[in-house]
């Protein structure tokens, strides 16, 4: 388990805007590991148009079996579209997503970014920063359960 | 203008949670502002279901005439819902958001919870941790543009 602090993150934001060399006009964020990025992105690239997606895989088992999605955003008005995820673990996620979205807006052009990913993952992103090999504690489910102030 | 940093953020986070004594089913954040705090608040109440909504005011006038809302979520399944945004500034853009909810799941309880209100505001979230009289430079939209690193 490695900690991953909000320093690192910053770093690696910096990191991943400077390998997307393309613009986009809206950014979906997948909820809720691609919150704070999308948000950041947003800021950064100052798109307005930062939409969600809910995916929650079935929990209490090993392997998820299957993941759910809801909430997919109107993209109608959208030419190109950045996908982010703070993690590509299985890809089974962003390929669902990524689905989704192609399905119900054929025509917009879509890449995907996240901060990590796992190369025996079945879908690579188009941006990323640094390979996973271990089980990340992000700073925002870590942070506010810091008892040390 | 003010400088809210990260570390400024995680406490009032921290005030704001311990202010907010019921449960909720789900959180509802306003995009983009509201989508770092809705993520944290998420992390922290082990709230999955994290839906967002996006509210966009007409830009290039001194006053918002107006907010557009887009991408309302399904709450159909929740009953008590948590609306969150960075701040209340005039009220208009959480007024508008709680009408619209209100107005699409009539049975669901809300409440809503900001870091940061202004007591001008028309509308007051029912949690909130500072009263906001300059304008706030939040660390999402001013870390990435640091130089210094």
């Amino acid at each position: 388990m490695r900690y991953y602090s909000y320093d690192e993150f910053l770093q690696d934001v910096k990191s991943l805007i400077k390998r997307i060399d393309e613009d986009f006009d809206a950014i979906v964020a997948i909820s809720r590991g691609g919150l704070t990025l999308g948000h950041f992105l947003g800021e950064y690239f100052d798109i307005r148009a930062v939409y969600t997606i809910n995916a929650i895989g079935y929990e209490g088992q090993k392997k998820l079996a299957c993941v759910t999605l809801a909430n997919t955003p109107d993209l109608s008005c959208h030419k190109r579209v950045l996908v982010v995820d703070e993690i590509v673990d299985s890809g089974d996620t962003l390929q669902q997503v990524m689905d989704e979205l192609k399905s119900k807006f054929p025509d917009i052009i879509y890449k995907s970014a996240a901060l990590f990913y796992k190369p025996s993952a079945r879908y690579r992103p188009d941006f990323f920063v640094q390979y996973a090999d271990e089980w990340i504690d992000f700073f925002w489910a870590r942070d506010l359960h810091d008892t040390h102030d």
